[in-house]
C-alpha cells in the first residue's frame, strides 16, 4: 500500500515539474508585451478598415459605433448637425461671400464624418472651377488617410479634386488615424501635424502617452489653411500656436481665405482649433489632463476595462467624464454652465460689433472719396477682430476649454470691431457709419 | 506595620475621593459650554480696544498686530502703500475731478486703517465746505464704530463731520467689528450692511457660521455710497449685487458722485466690491469656501490651531492659505499667475478705451453745436463703462475672486466706451474724435 502512495506521489512531482518547466520555456519565447497584445487576427499596417481592428479590440470598436448616433446635444453645442446659421443668423452675416453662409452645421460623431463632408453645401464638385473644392478637404474625414497619404504622399494628395478623391475613401474616422497596427500605440498620422511640429522644434516620438492622448487629436482638432495652389494641408503654427502668433503667421503669409463682399475685406476663416485653444495655458491642460482624459474616459463593460471610444461632449456623461478627478459632478457641471454662459453672451456682443465694423466699412467703400489708408486699416482691424471671434467661436467648446483665454480673446475682438468701424467713418469722414445695432434676424 | 499600611490605604481612598467629588461639583457648577471659554478677563460689550480681547485670545490678537507691519507686495497689488496713480497713470485721467486722482493707494493691512484714512490727501478738513468729509468715512476704519453706532445711531454718525468724529476713534480694525464679545460669535456691525440684507430680506443671524465667514467681510468690502445730504451709509443692493443691478440701482436713484470735467458725465466711484465680486457665483464661493478659508487660514502656534488674523493676500502664504484645500499649492499659484496676467491685460485696454471716449466727450461738450440727446447717450455710457471698469478695477483681486466675471464686466466696460466715443463724434458730426491711443504717460 505504502509503495504506491510513494509512486503516486512521485508521478505527482514528474507532472508539476514537467508542466512548470513547460510554462517557463512559453514565458521564454513568448515576452510579457509580446503575449499581453497577442491578437486575435493580424491588422496590416494602416489598415482603413476599422472593423478589422475591432476584431482584437471589440470593447473599443463597439464603442466608436456609437459616435454614429449620439446626437444628443448640450446647452450650447452638442452631437446633432443643427445649423449654426439658423440658431445664430448673425454668422449669416459674417460669413457673407464665403460658403459657411451657406451651409454651416454643427459637427456630429466621428463615424459620421464623412457621410457629412460629402453633404455639405460648402463643397464645390466643378472640377473644371479653379475654386473647385481640394482632396484636402478629406484630410480630417476618413481612416483611409493614412495609407493614402504613405501611397502618394500629401502634396499628390492635396493637388487632387475632392471628386477625384472620392473613390479612394470608403471609411470615415477610424484606428487607423490615430494607432499603430500591432503595437496600438498613439502616433501621429497627419503630415501637417508632424510637420508643424517639427517646425517647432519638437518630435512626438519622445512624448510620453499621457502627452499623445492629447496631441493625437490635433491630427484633426487645430487651426489649418491650404497653402498654394496645390492646396497643401498646413498648420499655421510656426510662430506657435497661440491666436496671436497665428495671426502674425498669416500676416507674414499674406494669406485669406475670402475677400468680405462690397467691404473689401481679406478675410481668415478658423477652423475648429481645440489643440491650440486647450494648450494655451487652461488649467486642465496645466494640470496634467489630455484630452482623451474627458471625451474617452476609461469606462467598464463587465471585467473589462477601456476608453470608451464614443467621443463626444463630457456634459453628455459627466459621471464617467468629470468624475474620474471631480468627487462632486453636479458642483462642476453646474461650473461649466457658468462658464459657458458667460462666455455666450459675450460672445454674441463681439458679433454685433462685428457686423456694426462690416456694415461701415460697406459704406466707406462704397464712397469713391474714400481715404484708402483709413480704409485699410479698417479692413485690417475687421480681419484680425473677426478672426479672433471666430478661433472662440469655432472652438467646440463655447469657451470652456480655457475660459479666461476665452473672454480675454473675446474682449478684444470686440474692442478691435470697434476700433475698425471708426477708422471706417473716419476714412469717409461721416459719423453716420457708426450706429450701433443688436442683430437677431437674417438679414 | 500592618495596620499603618491599612490606615495609609484608607487615607489615599479618601483624599481621591473627596478630589473627585471637588471635580464633579466644579462641572456641575460650570457646564462645558461655559468652560470652554471661561474668559480670562470679561470683555465689555463692543469693546473697542482689541489689547483688552487680546487677554483671553492671545493668538488671534497677535497675528492680528502683525497686519500694521505685514507690508509685503504680490504681483499685481499687496500690502503695501504703493500709489495707483504712479503705477497706472491712465487712472489720473479716469478719476480726474475727484479727489482719486490725487491720492490713490494702494491699501495696508487693517491695524493700519485709522492712520491711512487721516493721512490721505483725499480729505476735506474743512467744516465750512459742503463738501466736507464726512464721519461715514470712518465707517470701516476702527473698532470703535460699533460702540458709536449703538450709542449715537448712524444717521447721527454719519451726520457729523470727519473732523468733528476724530476725537471718538483711536482704535484702527479689531475685534468688535465682527465679534460679540463674550460669545465671540460673527456678527453683522455695521447698520449698513445690516439695513442691505433686510432690504434683500435676508437676516443674517439664521446664517451659518461658514457664511458668516464671508459676509461678516461684507461689513467693509463692498460697494457703498453716501446717500442725501446726511451722507448715510448705503449698500446699493436693493435689486441684488450683481454690477449690472447696482448700476441700476443707482440710475433709480439718480446718484453720482461726481461729474467729470469737461465732459459733463454724473460718475460713479466704485469702493472695494470684494463681497459682490467673490459671491457672483465665483468658483470658490460656489464651491461652499468662505473669505476667511483663504484669509485667514487655520495656523499652528505649537498645540494651539487659530484662525489668522494677520488678514492678507493668500499669494503670501499659499502653503497655509491655498494649501488647506488644495495639494498641488505650486500649481494653483501658477493658476493665479496666469488669470491675473489675462485680466490685467484686459482691464488696461478697456481703460485706454475709456479714455478715448472721454476726450472725445470733452471735445463734444466744448461745440455748442453738440446735439444735446446724442451727448447725453454718450454720457450714459461713459457712466456706466468706467462704473464696470471701476468695479473689476477697485475690487481687490485683478479679478482671481471671479475671473469670468470680470473679463466678462472687463469687454462690455470697452464696448461701451468704444460706443460711448462714437456717440460723442455723431454729437458733434466730427469722425475727428474717433482717434485712439494708447495712454502709458501722466497728462
Amino acid at each position: 500500500m505504502q509503495k504506491y502512495s510513494t509512486i503516486l506521489l512521485v508521478g505527482v512531482v514528474v507532472i508539476l515539474a514537467a508542466t512548470l518547466a513547460g510554462v517557463l520555456v512559453f514565458m521564454k519565447n513568448n515576452p510579457a508585451q509580446e503575449r499581453a497584445l497577442l491578437p486575435l487576427v493580424e491588422i496590416a499596417p494602416m489598415e482603413p478598415d476599422s472593423a478589422k481592428w475591432g476584431v482584437n479590440f471589440p470593447s473599443q470598436w463597439n464603442s466608436l459605433q456609437k459616435t454614429e448616433t449620439n446626437n444628443i446635444d448640450t446647452a450650447y453645442a452638442g452631437s446633432s448637425a443643427f445649423s449654426w446659421l439658423e440658431r445664430d443668423p448673425r454668422q449669416v452675416i459674417l460669413f457673407a461671400g464665403y460658403p459657411f453662409s451657406k451651409d454651416y452645421n454643427d459637427d456630429r460623431g466621428h463615424m459620421n464624418a464623412l457621410e457629412d463632408v460629402r453633404a455639405t453645401k460648402r463643397l464645390n464638385l466643378n472640377d473644371e472651377d479653379p475654386k473647385r473644392t481640394p482632396a484636402t478637404c478629406y484630410s480630417c474625414k476618413s481612416s483611409n488617410n493614412p495609407g493614402l497619404w504613405e501611397e502618394m504622399g500629401m502634396a499628390e494628395y492635396d493637388a487632387m479634386s475632392f471628386n477625384e478623391m472620392t473613390p479612394n475613401i470608403n471609411n470615415a474616422i477610424g484606428c487607423s488615424n490615430c494607432h499603430e497596427a500591432g503595437t496600438m500605440r498613439l502616433i501621429v498620422t497627419n503630415p501637417a501635424l508632424n510637420e508643424a511640429l517639427e517646425a517647432q522644434g519638437k518630435d512626438w516620438t519622445t512624448f510620453t502617452r499621457q502627452e499623445m492622448r492629447t496631441v493625437v487629436c490635433a491630427n484633426c482638432h487645430v487651426e489649418y489653411y491650404f497653402d498654394g495652389p496645390g492646396k497643401y494641408l498646413t498648420f499655421p503654427w510656426t510662430n506657435g500656436t497661440r491666436v496671436d502668433q497665428i495671426i502674425s503667421y498669416y500676416e507674414e503669409e499674406g494669406f485669406s481665405d475670402w475677400t468680405y463682399p462690397e467691404a473689401g475685406t481679406p478675410m481668415l476663416k478658423a477652423q475648429h482649433p481645440e489643440y491650440e485653444f486647450f494648450t494655451a495655458g487652461s488649467t486642465h491642460y496645466n494640470a496634467g489632463v489630455s484630452c482623451a482624459d474627458c471625451h474617452m474616459p476609461y469606462v467598464r463593460d463587465g471585467a473589462a476595462k477601456y476608453s470608451s471610444h464614443d467621443v463626444h461632449s463630457p456634459l453628455i456623461n459627466p459621471e464617467q467624464a468629470c468624475g474620474q478627478c471631480h468627487t462632486d459632478v453636479n458642483y462642476v457641471v453646474g461650473r461649466v454652465a457658468t462658464i459657458q454662459e458667460q462666455v455666450a453672451v459675450t460672445k454674441i456682443a463681439a458679433e454685433d460689433a462685428l457686423i456694426d465694423a462690416i456694415n461701415a466699412i460697406q459704406l466707406a467703400a462704397a464712397n469713391p472719396n474714400a481715404d484708402a489708408a483709413l480704409l485699410d486699416q479698417a479692413r485690417a482691424l475687421h480681419r484680425k477682430a473677426q478672426f479672433m471671434w471666430d478661433f472662440l467661436s469655432a472652438e467646440n467648446s463655447t469657451g470652456f476649454h480655457n475660459p479666461e483665454y476665452a473672454l480675454k480673446i473675446c474682449a478684444e475682438a470686440t474692442n478691435l470691431a470697434r476700433q475698425a468701424q471708426m477708422l471706417a467713418a473716419q476714412s469717409v469722414n461721416d459719423p453716420s457709419l457708426l450706429t450701433t445695432g443688436t442683430y437677431y434676424t437674417t438679414p
